[in-house]
This record gives structure tokens, sequence and C-alpha cells, in this order.
């Protein structure tokens, strides 16, 4: 059965009540682009799916990059001058100033204000700060109780250390028959900020747990990954690899209630651009179907020239469009356990038409095939086909060698399932045959040395140890 | 004189009315797949023009397919209890399932309803249905008339026969210069139906006659065949010959009010398909083009991938899109004699733009030539210049050998005649000279056994003899 | 600074002034496709940027036409039986059908008729018209003063001389970094018209002035020459030249009120076509984009299919569409200074585009480099970044060799001088290249001969002498 269908089979509240759980689990820790807060995120997926862990140390060179110093937070607060903890890190991570270094201070108001963001306006709400690669620090509160902090001195202190460590990332190997990898990449480095991206961790969680232990025509790699310096790393130590990738998917913010949006990888045409438009087309939220641009997250780095896979990345609203975003306000309510469900549903449709998506050739071109002498076709005469028909002469019309079943469900405006249907029927009335993958065939140079590449990608499953 | 300005020169009602005699003539005859209703017709053909026939013999492999056993019917009726013939194929040869086999029997009213046919949503008309490559027997009757059936005893008699015998098919060759063919195709299976396909038989056979004893630059083949697999036996035969088809034309239900239909050529790009959205968008109907699909008449054959002839369909109303298509309602009123004349001036249209879309050479490409010393330009500086010159300047600047003129003609946007008429003008003035036909310089290693194919391709005239 | 930023810190209103009585100074000369009006003219143009005068001989071959002989007038009137001039030349050049024979005579009215023209749907306004390469001679006048005119003998006079002499055209030749060539070509031979084309005579001449010492990458070339006949002439002696014709444009009618329009070279897709929408995209007038068609100005030649060079035309007003087209009304009111400043701004515009579109290579292509290091990217961690940075952004991921700075700013939607300012900072910041321009890349063969190209084109400046 297809893996839609066995998906639809299942109870869809109960999937999304799974999903949000689960993020709910992962809501309270303090994540940054290093540091304890990916590891205990990682371990927590362990429990789920099998991850392998690399530790990179700081220092590291990644491209243009370098692997910083490793961040952790113990505590942090403001205490006002009658010594009350008016901002409090142990109320929401969000109230320090991501990476921020130590500090442990005094000092008055005026000088404070320097280290205090706020957003006037949502006056309510924390804003979510970031100072990696720069010595700062600072606290992140609502505005309205900036403009309620009376003068006075004010004792500051943030527990944090700023030294060199490690650089941590998790892999999940689904291997399939083919070393051919869809990619499936999702950043773990926001704190306590919902759909951006527990929405994405979780998801992709979830899609690893229904891929395992089956069939699969392509193997499938899920990286859960600081964003940037991160996919950065990865691709560093990854760069003889990723001639492997036929495919690969950004997951990131997909638990709000905004339609989907699909940002095309930088080729415009790869596959998985045509798949992710035809699931979007055959579902029933609100979609729309974006441009490749080099800002976003992390295809980015996947679609940087010098790589250029074929990465899209999948979003429901998009990322600094809406008022949440980056803010206290991204919380387990803003995620919707239907939402997220419909999301694993996307992906999941997607999947489908990856691993399906085939070229085939019709064995007898000349003319129409007799499908009625087969019990293909209906002989009595009636004055309309039906769609499951029309399918089976789609299929047999443009299975010229050129025509993926994907093209011919474009042309043909069928549903894809339907026409592979067609596609399965026909080969075992022997009417079709399989093509190798065109993937296959054309990376015939880059297979030749897959010996070599195979060291330098893990394929071990489990929690690996840390170096 | 172009054959379009010629036609336009005759009385349009006069021509409709012949073609619509014609169909008249035709209409009572009971057509099937094979059998004496395919040869009366085409015997009817050949008093106008030359029809070589072709019988191919019951059992005779064709690519996936096998010539049937031959069908022909004298008599069929239901008698009542009372022993009135309450449905009789003398009255309407569509009462038959076409292709039923012999039977003779009386059978109680709830056994014999498991051989009728009706169209509850139009109560009064006769289904077509037929029984093509299945034993069964039936009648169409109008649902109401079911409806008022007694129960009782019925006597039903189906006096045919389906025995070993032949597929009939028609062809009409008008040789022209080139060996390089235009097919006209058009089915002759149907019974008493006036649009599918009298309308197409009728105006394939003037349009045949109108092209008869002219110079020609094409050779035209007109195919006179059952539907499905009459096409299927003739391209089996022909399989080496059909290198030879420039352009093809499936002929189908052009009789009736409904604007006309162009389904493109499985390559969407064919001259044809240029050509007749050139014709269609000049003239006064409304009309559509249509991209392919393998669903329809028998461009499914010529377009089937091994072939994938430059073959599209004209049509008025698109099959199934109307009530009256393949029911009783189909008849001598539902097609019309101005609808009929209009249809043939298409066509010709079509034929004339094929017949003179060339390429030609610019033989002063370097600037414009002074077109006014060879009195092609006015030199009194008016303001403005005529069509005719303006068309003579198009020509001139596209006509670098890639252009043909009905590319010129899209993209200056005037009509064809005009462009053609600027070309022959310059050709006189020594401005332009015609290039080979590229499809002859395309197909050098076709015609190179061209003497081994002319064989399968039979040239002769006259009906021919039936084995 | 770029050529379109100093341009705007001038004042438009003195610029368009000076544009404007640049025109009021030749508009009183009759000129035509020879003579001295031509001379005149270009005389004027020489007292502001170095013009090289050629001179060709009457009966010069030029393709497929002759250089006809040289024209002059120096009065013509009509005196009614009254003996008063009632036409007369002095009052308007346009009162003499141009390219007149000599006449002298005295005929009736009703003879005198055979040789008036007017413009009866314009009743006060002169007719232009002309009677190149025709024996002929003529008048035109306001049609209600023809009316008016009474019966009897009426003298005419026309006081021309057509004989052997020459053709007269000017280049003004700008040099640049590069031998390749930008063409503005603009003629030089209507009367006391003022759009068409004082309009297009005056901007080229300011734009060469604007670009005159300048450090150039292009070489620019400004043809002032007369319609059809000179730009033959010019390209029958330049042949072996203009394949270092990189981009051109034709200058024509862009003086009046309306809205831009840009005529599209024959190629459809060359880089000025493309600089062209681009630039006429970011300006406030209302534009229109054309195809190419193979009437109008002078790209006419320029686009002949032996030349098929990249020259686009742009106006304001199209030809032939506005009343005042060719008639006494397109006089030094229907052109406005802020209109030929604005046209002026745009020519400036394309120039700077074109000399600053240019194809990098990123030299850091495996995934983003770190802008922040360079201090290229803002690194507090806001939620939205600027254009600038953006601009940076498109400007790395689309500099993979194929992509020109126009080209990412189609693609990105930012302005090209933001794209600009991108590819200088990133390319000081030693993260991109500049390539070889394409032309010189692809033209190699060209180059090749290039001594020998020399020879025909010429290089001086100043005035010529009068052979």
């Amino acid at each position: 059965m297809s893996l839609l269908k066995e998906f639809d089979q299942r109870d869809p509240v109960e999937i999304g009540e799974q999903l949000h759980r689960f993020a709910a689990e992962l809501y309270p820790i303090c994540r940054s682009i290093t540091g304890d807060g990916v590891r205990q995120t990682l371990a927590q997926i362990n429990r789920r799916i099998p991850v392998q862990i690399t530790e990179v140390p700081s220092g590291t060179a990644a491209f243009d990059w370098t692997v910083p110093r490793e961040w952790n937070i113990r505590d942090a607060y403001i205490k006002d001058p009658a010594g009350k903890r008016v901002v409090d890190f142990q109320r929401s991570n969000l109230h320090v100033l991501n990476y921020s270094t130590p500090v442990r201070a005094t000092l008055p108001l005026s000088e404070l204000r320097k280290h205090l963001f706020t957003l006037p306006e949502h006056p309510d709400w924390i804003p979510y700060r970031t100072a990696y690669y720069k010595d700062a620090w600072g606290f992140c509160l609502p505005h309205n109780q900036m403009l309620a902090l009376a003068d006075g001195n004010y004792e500051v202190c943030i527990d944090s250390s700023l030294q060199d460590g490690h650089l941590t990332y998790g892999e999940c190997y689904i291997p399939g028959s083919s070393a051919d990898e869809v990619l499936i990449s999702t950043h773990v480095c926001h704190p306590s900020l919902a759909n951006d991206n527990l929405s994405g961790l979780t998801v992709a969680t979830a899609l690893a747990e229904l891929l395992s232990g089956r069939d699969l025509r392509y193997s499938y790699r899920f990286l859960f990954i600081p964003g940037t310096i991160g996919a950065i790393t990865w691709l560093a130590r990854n760069r003889e690899n990723v001639g492997r990738i036929r495919h690969g998917l950004v997951l990131t913010g997909i638990g709000d209630p905004g339609g989907f949006h699909y940002k095309k990888s930088r080729r415009g045409n790869a596959e998985v651009d045509q798949a992710a438009a035809h699931v979007l087309r055959h579902q029933d939220e609100s979609w729309e179907i974006l441009d490749f641009s080099p800002y976003g997250y992390d295809e980015r780095q996947y679609c940087s020239p010098g790589f250029n896979l074929p990465v899209g990345c999948l979003m429901r609203s998009v990322w600094g469009t809406f008022p949440e975003y980056h803010t206290s306000a991204d919380n387990l309510d803003f995620i919707r356990p239907k939402h997220m469900a419909a999301s694993l549903r996307i992906c999941t449709a997607l999947v489908d038409v990856l691993e399906n998506n085939r070229r085939y050739r019709n064995l007898s071109p000349y003319c129409e095939p007799q499908l009625g002498k087969r019990g293909l076709h209906r002989s009595s005469g009636g004055d309309v086909i039906g769609e499951e028909i029309n399918a089976r002469l789609w299929v047999l019309n443009f299975s010229d060698g050129d025509n993926s079943l994907l093209d011919i469900t474009e042309r043909s405006g069928l549903p894809f399932c339907t026409i592979k249907e067609a596609a399965e029927l026909l080969c075992q009335g022997g009417l079709l045959a399989t093509l190798p993958d065109v993937s296959e065939r054309d990376t015939s140079k880059e297979d030749s040395d897959a010996s070599s590449e195979v060291r330098g990608m893990p394929r071990a499953r489990g929690i690996g140890a840390r170096r």
C-alpha cells in the first residue's frame, strides 16, 4: 500500500496530538547553535528514532566559517533595586540574549537599558534575539515591563559560559534500496519557540519513524542541525557525498494555521519542486509556490552555487511575515495538532511521490495495445471511459522514456496515485517496463568512486559517543 | 489562384446542400467496423473520387490486435406478446447492438430487459451501443418505449452473421509533386449517425474532389477506415511508409452547429498544428485549440509513441460533450449544410496554407533592398504604408532560412495569404529564393530506401477487386 | 560615481532648457537626405562634440541602393494671380515637397492643384512630404488655404538644384577601454520638424557631451545620418566593422509628452533589450516595450537579416500614431524641455546599466561566505535584513558565471544600482571576481582580424575636411 494511503487510514487527531505532545516536551529546553540544549533535544529525538550524534570541536574550519565556542547557560536574571527578580531566565529562556557572554554586575537603569531588547509594537511579548559571533550580553523583555522599570540600581546576572567545546548535530539515516538519498533537514538551534522550529523537528522525527523499517527506494537522511553554521559544517564534512542527494527538503515553521508555502530549489525545476507542487495542488489547504531566493533557512547553504542541490523548503506561514515570528508568542498555543498532522501528511505524500516517480517504456508503442483483451478496458461500448482507463492511455502514450509519471500527471491533470496505479497495472499486464532511475544513469561518474564516498558518510545507527 | 480564393468564389449554399445530400444518401446504411455496410459506403464514395479498396482477412495480426470476424446483418426485431414488431431494425439500424451475435428466441420481459439499452436522460432517443470483441446481443430503444413494454413473452430475432471474412477500408491517393504526403483520415464504421461521422466522410470526399487533378506540392492520401482497428490495420500494413506523412488530419464531427475544435498532434508544435491555429484564427466562427490527449479518434493511433505522427484532429462539438452524441438524435437534422460547407472551407484553407508554407532566403539580406526602384514600394512619401508593403518587409526581414511563411505570419499578425503573395512577388522581383522543403532535407535517410517503400504504398486508382 | 547618480545631481530644468534651446537653433534649417542643410546641422553639433564628417559621392553604390544626386534649395513660392506670395518657403520649409526638382512656371489653379499636398483632417497644418528617387515637384500647404485659392493663373518657383554631389553624415566616436562599441544612431534628414527628429539629435548630442572625457568600458559611436540611405551607406562602408557593435540604440521622437516606447531589436533578447526594459521599469513615466517589426527607423537596416545587430529604438509617442506626426504641428511647442531632459536621463541610465552589466564569479561558492566577519552583514540578529544585504546574497548566490548583474536584477526584483553596488563591495571584500566580458570571449574570431577592421573605422576626432 502506498505510504499516503496507509497514513490516511490512521486517526489524524491522534497523530496531531502525538506531535504536539512531543513539541511540548522539547519546548522548555534552552537551545542555541551549540551547547547542551541541542544535546538534550537530540537525546529526546533518539528515544523515537536512531540518531547518530556528531560533535565538531570549536575552532574547526568549515568553508568560510569557523565552529564557534560552545555556549551554555544555567541561570540569568535582573533584580530590581528591591532585590526582586523582575526578569528571570527560569520563567522563559527567551529573556536572555542568546549567546550572551557571562555577566554579573550592578548598574543603573540608564546603563541597563543599553542591554535590553523589546518589541514596542507588541508590548507584552518577549522578543527573541541572538548575539552569535559577537561579544555581547543582554536581556529581552516585554516593552511594557521595561517602561515600568523604576530608576535605581539593578543587579544583573547571566550565568553562562562561552568556551571551547563542540558544535553538535544529529543524523538519522534510513537505508533504502538505492544509495541515492533524500535529505530532510531541520534546525534545532532555537530555544522556546514552537513553530520555529519544534514544528519542523517533531514532524521530521515522525516522518523518520514512519519510514523506518520499510522497503524504500531511496535512502533517507534526516539532519537535526543548528541553523547556518550547522548546515555549513555538515556540508564541509560531507562535501564528497552530496552527489548522492537526489531530493531534499528543509522543514521549518509547519505547525501554525497558515497555508502552505513551498520555496523551490535554486534549480527551480527539480523533481522535488515538481513533486511538491503536485502534492500541494492535491490537498485542501491554501498553498503557494515561491521562487528560490538566497535568504531563508538552510536551503541557502544547500543551494549555494557550489552545491546547487535540489533542496526546497516547506513552510506554513513564511518567516518574518507573521507577528509571532521570533517572539514569545510563538508558543505551544501558536502551533496546533491538526496543522502539524496535516504537515506530516504533506511530507508523507511528497515522499510517496518521490518513491514512485519513475520513467517507464511502453512495450507496445505502435498504436494502442488492446486493453480489452487483457481486462484493462471496458468492452461494452459505453460513451465515456473512466478516469482509471484514461490514466492507462496517458501512461501508455507518454511512456516514451522521456516522461516521468509526474510529467504525465501534469499533462493529464490526473492525480499521481491514479497514474501510478495505472503504471503498475500496465507493468503487470506486460505492456510497460520500468526504466532505470535517471539519477542512477546520470551519475555514473559519481558512482565510480562511490567506495571512497562511503567512508565519509555515516551509516551507523544509534546515538554516537561524544568525542 | 489559391485553393481558398477559388473556393470562396463558389456558392456556399450549393456546396452545403451537396454535402448534406451526400450524407443523406449514406445515412441509411448499417455500417460497422467490418461488413457490407462499409463496402457500400466506399462504393458510393468511389462514384465521386477514385477509392482503392483493401480487404484484410479476419485473423490477420495488426500489432497487438487481430482483425475480427466480419459482421453482417439483414434483419432484427422484437415482437411483443401480440406478435407486433415493437423494435424493428428496418426502422433504425441503431436498434441493434452493433456486432450482436445472431439470436432467435422467445423470452419473458424480465429476461429480455438484460439485453436492452436505453438512455433514461433522453427517454425518446435510441442510444448507439456496440459489442465489438465480445459475444453478446442486444437491442437499443427509447427509454419510454421500454417502460411501456407489458409483461409477457417476446420474440427476438437478430439475423446477423459473425464469421471469417474481411476488414475493409478505402484509400484515395492524389499524387502531387512530392512523395511527401498529407494524410486525411476519417472513420466509416458508424451506422446511422450523421455528425459522427457522415460529416467527416462527406467533407473528406469533397476535399478529395476539390484537390483532384490539380498541381499540388504534396501528395494527399485520404483514408476511409473503420475506427481503431481500421487505423491500426492500416498502420500495420504501412509501417514502413509513414515517414512520408508530413502532415495529417483526422476529420470527425464537423457538421453540427458548434464552434470549431482543433486537437493538436502529440508533438504539439507540428506545422499542421500551427497551420490549423492560423486558419481558425482567421475565420468567423468560434474556435478552440485543444492539447493532445490520448483519448479520442484515430489520432490516438497515429500519435501513439512509436509513430508520433504530426496528425491533429478537426471537430466542431467535441465527442461526448453534446447530448446528441451516439444517439438517434445525431441525425440528418443535427448536421446543417452551412456548417458542413464551412468545415470544408476550413479544410481547404488548411490545405492552402500547407501547400504554400515554405521557407525562403532573402537574397539581399544586408539592409533593405530598394523596393521603390522595382515598383514594390510607394515612393511619394505618404505617412503610412499599406499592409501589402508591410508584408514584403516582414518577409524580407525574416526570410533568413529559419522562418517559414507561417512563422512570419504569426510574428507579423498579417493573414497568411498576404504574406504568401508578398513572398511570390519578391521571388518574381529576384529578391527572394525558395528554400528546399525542410521535410525533404530532413528525411534524406528515409528517402534513401524510398524504392522499397513504394511497394507497400498503393498508388493505383479506382476501386480495387475484392479478394 | 555612476553616470546616472551624477546626472541626477544636476538641475533637470536647466538640462531641459539647454536641450530645447539647441533644438530651436537647429529648427529653421531645411534638411533633407543630402545637401547643405545636413552640413549646417552637423556643423552646429560639432560646436558641442567632435564630429567627423563623411561625404559620399552621388552614384556610389551601397548594397542595393545608390547615393542619389544632392538636393539644395534656396527659395520657393507660389504667387497668386495678384502676384502675392501665398505660399512661401521662407516662412516654412515644409511648404516645399522635399527633393522637388526645380520649377519656374505659371499655370492655372486646376493644373497647380495636381502639385499641392494638404491634410484635410487637420486643415490648418502643413503636411511634410518627400519626393526622393522620383522626379517631381510640389508644395504642401494648409487645406483651408488651398480651398481659399481663387481661380486664375499662379506663378510657381522652386529654386532648387538636384545634381551630382554628396551624401553627408557625421560620426562622433568616444573611445573607451574596449574596442567594443555602443552605437547611437539618429536621423538628421528632416526639415523643420521638432520631435522628428531634433529631439533625437539634441539628446544624442547631449549624451555624447556627457560621455566625453570619461573612463568608459565601451567605445561609443554616435551616428548623425540621413534616414535609410544614410544608414545603408554607413553600413556599406563599415560592413567589416559592425561585429564590434555590442549594443545599439536608435533615438527618435523623444521630446513629446507621450510615454516611452522601446522597440526591441530583431534578436528580441539582446542585452540592450533587457537593459532598456529594466531602465523603463524603474522610472516614473508610462512605458511600453514593443516587439521588433521591420518598419520604423534605421533599426530596419541595422536589424536587416544580414546584419541582425543588437539595436533597439527608443521613442516616446510612436511615429504615425499621433496627429502632429509629419506636419507643421510637430514644432518647438510640441517638444517640451522636461520631456527632453527625461529622455536624456533614460539614455544615461541605459548607458549606466550597459557599462556596469558584467558577470562575476563567486569565489566562495560552497555555502554562504561569512559576511559578518567582513562587516558586510549585521550581526545583532534582527528580524529582517536590509535590501543592501539581500542584494549581496543575491549576487553571491547567482554569480556562477552564467548570470549577469542584469539577470540577477531581474530575478531579485532589486534595482540595478543596488545589485551593482553589492557586486562592487563583494569584489572589494575578495568574495567575487569579475569575469571577462562575454562579448570579448565570444568574438575571438572577429578579433583575430581586428587589425584590418581598424582601417575602415574612423577614430579621428573633429570635423573632417569635405572632399
